[in-house]
């Protein structure tokens, strides 16, 4: 599995990881330590959900757009309109 | 011509005025306008470039990616690879 | 309190339902949930992670880069120069 | 002048830059350039303009934030609640 691919097994290992990161920033916050420090963090876990959002975005393109432009007509247009909007709210959040 | 395409004509419009804000904010330096205001100008700014970033990736999606679909193969694996990498480049942006 | 302040509860309080947040983009995967649903709780967390920082930033200016700018000289250019390097990394992430 | 303190001049500079670079993308798009080679030429923009955006974050703290500091009171409690919202709007956009 090559490029931008994620199984479904990585997005879940990925996304445990985050889970760990939000409860140490927790932690952190609990603890007084430096806003700098503590947004740093927040700063490497937004990036770690964009690196996740890329995978989905991948996986939607290769199978949901795939499938729907072998259907083809309004099925394709749809489809390709949904995910622009999807990836329109990415660049945007 | 509904939801996220773009005309040529479209984005060459709107990249003229693209162009005429940056030249706005070039003259709000040199009138030395107060920061906040030049900033929300900045900002408009690199809103309207999402904008058409938006309809490139719509109309990439739409011509490039479903004509590569429809050859198949590689061919469609590739134009999807490629397509992740420059939309990971805009949400990172 | 108005505007971007945070107390430390309400920052806890956020951070404890990003983490439930994340735990349910997990069952999504789990699941198989359609793909564009979960891009958009992706990007839900995404903006809740950078009310967050605002919130940190907000503190940070009204208590560090206050208390330094009021020692002065040295102490106030630098932490300026720290709290504005931590917004650049903010505004690329 | 070290780290992110940007003179009027140099930011001028980079708005004449970012202005020629939005006129060649222009161009790119009057000759039906790969739409991956333009996107990335959009992004590149919107990464300058970020650039100008810290310059002038840097300068509003280093200025107008600490001579209201300076003053006082309301002033200065107004002034960073104003930061903050610039912050916040460049951080969303």
């Amino acid at each position: 599995m090559a490029g931008y691919s994620m199984q479904k097994e990585d997005i879940l290992k990925r996304l445990n990881r985050i889970e760990g990161q939000v409860r140490g920033i927790n932690r952190m916050i609990e603890e007084d330590r430096y806003c700098i420090e503590v947004l740093d963090q927040v700063a490497a876990v937004t990036r770690a959900l964009q690196q996740v959002s890329i995978g989905l975005v991948h996986d939607h393109l290769s199978h949901c757009v795939v499938d729907a432009v072998a259907v083809g007509g309004d099925s394709a247009t749809d489809k390709i309109e949904e995910a622009t909007a999807a990836i329109a709210r990415l660049v945007r959040s």
